[in-house]
């Protein structure tokens, strides 16, 4: 087998660990020099696939690579671009397929959700359909939690330990406070369609009046009367009430709670925000003190606080990702498969790209209570190892040491510029 | 001497450490017995003193107290209630003398900022006045960093170490996906006077083009054009904006920023947020796609993040409070002194409570840039040494280990209830 380089690339929205998995990918590759050459890595994701913009990951030092692990954010990188089908934009697999032939890249390694799982397959089919043989493998990544035939994603552990970790410490500020000051305290978290985040924000709590008091799922049509009428009980009844809110929380017709339809002084459409709106919702018809926060990008670049569990699987994923393209697989992605629930353990499994593209994985139903509101035991045994161990990077200066990498792109080998 | 009891509490906004400071208290206190008897907090601070809801610490485990140390939030509950002076509302001191007489204390303890001191500082007047000796001494604690006298403010350490990790952080995420996402992203943060907590965010970076690219301190006021420039000068430069912003941010004419006059769909004015409030600027003025955040609670409640420093000197200032009451001190607060700045050391020095009541200290005009936007080589110095020093808390289940205490009732001795 003749040595090839390979093509490394983040998409779609970073993580706190999707940077574990680069290092997984970069890492195994240098171990196993007789087949695979440099590890290109795209600039932007697949953009700078298109654009030849690759970055030498050879110039840098085993000790960059390693700082990886502890890195959130996309080092090189990334890009919300989906390839449209080899049918309809045919100029884009030809201009990959250029790119590839002229840096001599025989792999294709894709790290990102369900999108870009849709992507690696696309350039997985330019072998077949268009005679340049490349082998490729999706890594998967996503906060979202919602890839189908894994386990749980990589990324989502440490989303999931920051909401828990940060519901509980600021519903010890509330309780503290409500007896003079804020009763009612809104935690929005990410997830639009499905409500995995949220639910984790149930791990901070357990039995009866223990906070948060309300979870709002994107999966459960949002129920205004319902709602406040549960806000007021729980202020009555345990002096306080907190709520994790999913932003995709949603009206029985479709419509966002965060698209409250509110103006600005100049008649302008205001930001959404489903924190903001409900804690309005509250003011107007409770009146109690309140207040909200939006954790937004900080939940998913969390790094200081990442899961243990989800950094190692975050990097095995990666380091398996290149021992299937050297045991000549294809088309396939690792997968986190759930060996045992208590001790937990998990091992590396397999999927077709063709299946796993373009899939979303919601809550099951029964993880859900009944009354809509909170996780059920079910719920709390598929979350718990996924947040457990501590994986704290080196400080320095008080502040969490990242890497530095050189990012220098490999010199341009073609006469044409790609224009997106 | 005689025993007495000591009464202990907390109060105004709490912080991630304001329980390292109780700690100190109470397990000094526990060092002397020989004239200490026992400490009681009050339930929801002073007005556990006012109601006769006094916790009997006495009945805690040693190893309850110490998890004291690692729990954010105040742990027997805080309040906002400020006392009139003794002429104006005679009657809120006398029910203080009768409770502390009906309990044998002799020691009065008050964990708070600005306005606490000011209440320690009447507390104090009642023996002169009232004829019944107590000695008071406060324990400072604030996140907003305002207390004069003190070189820093115990609370404050550990949120500007969250602020300046998390703007780390999150700026790593819009790097990596500015170029076909997010451009512009706006952090909100505490500080409605002072712009201390906004400042932290800018030990993230330094040096040309590092994030944070924009800081909006209350002391400065808010120019919009000015603001936006540089938001599209940022963007053109370096492909994407960070921005840092006090909730105080405020125009020339006082009006606050977040104060943006929204109106939701049925006219209610909508709650504010300068974060939304700026990102709509953005949105409406450059076009670029933006995010925004809120740490709103989650920044003084983020124990996990602490600074040992911090957390060092939240717990220095309770033993030192009972240290002086103990060597015949009154009406003082324990300071935060800096003895070098580098390497850094600080000791505890002494401050009247009858000078400390009701002052704020300002960022001085030196600690930030010419342009208004950013913080001074000085002011890297003076915070620098604030955030280092990482204090983790034990974890269990994947989440922080925190205190579980009884908060037990002493036995009312009093007839009469108290209406506040």
């Amino acid at each position: 087998m003749a040595i090839k380089n390979a093509f490394y690339a983040q998409s779609g929205g970073v993580t706190a660990v999707i940077n574990a998995s680069a290092c997984g990918v970069i890492q195994t590759a240098r171990k196993h020099t007789d087949k695979i050459g440099k590890v290109f890595a795209g600039r932007n994701g697949i953009i700078g696939a298109l654009k030849e913009e690759l970055i030498d990951t050879s110039l840098e030092s085993d000790d960059a690579i390693a700082a990886l692990l502890h890195t959130p954010g996309g080092a090189f990188g990334s890009c919300r671009y989906k390839l449209k089908n080899i049918s309809e934009n045919q100029r884009e697999y030809e201009r990959l397929i250029e790119v590839f032939r002229a840096h001599d890249i025989g792999y294709f390694f894709y790290n990102g959700g369900g999108d870009s799982q849709d992507t690696a397959y696309k350039v997985s089919q330019i072998g077949e359909k268009m005679g340049y043989p490349i082998t490729c493998i999706g890594v998967p990544k996503t906060v979202d939690n919602d890839l189908p035939f894994t386990d749980c994603c990589p990324g989502f552990g440490s989303v999931a330990k920051y909401i828990a970790t940060s519901t509980l410490e600021a519903s010890l500020d509330i309780k503290s406070m409500c007896e003079t000051s804020t009763k009612v305290f809104i935690l929005e978290v990410m997830g639009r369609h499905a409500g995995w985040i949220a639910a984790s924000g149930g791990l901070a709590g357990q039995g009866e009046g223990q906070p948060p008091h309300i979870i709002l799922f994107p999966e459960i049509p949002f129920n205004r009367e319902k709602f406040l009428e549960r806000v007021d009980q729980c202020v009555k009844d345990y002096g306080y009430c907190v709520v994790v809110a999913s932003e995709g929380a949603q009206y029985e017709d479709g419509r966002f709670v965060a698209d409250a339809g509110a103006k600005d002084a100049f008649g302008h459409t205001q930001l959404g925000g489903v924190a903001p709106a409900l804690a309005n919702m509250v003011k107007q018809a409770l009146g109690h003190k309140y207040h909200w926060a939006v954790a937004d990008y900080l939940q998913r670049a969390a790094r200081h606080i990442a899961s243990a569990t989800d950094v190692e699987q975050a990097y095995t994923v990666g380091k398996a990702a290149v021992e299937m393209a050297l045991a000549g697989k294809q088309a396939l992605m690792p997968t986190i498969v759930r060996e045992q629930a208590k001790p937990y353990r998990w091992s590396i499994g397999e999927a077709n790209l063709s299946e796993v593209a373009n899939q979303e994985k919601k809550m099951p139903i029964h993880y859900i209570t009944d009354d809509g509101f909170g996780i059920t035991q079910d719920c709390r045994d598929y979350l718990q190892p996924l947040i457990e161990g501590e994986s704290f990077p080196p400080f320095e200066n008080g502040l969490p040491k990242v890497a530095h990498l050189k990012n220098q792109l490999v010199e341009k080998k073609l006469r044409t510029d790609f224009k997106l």
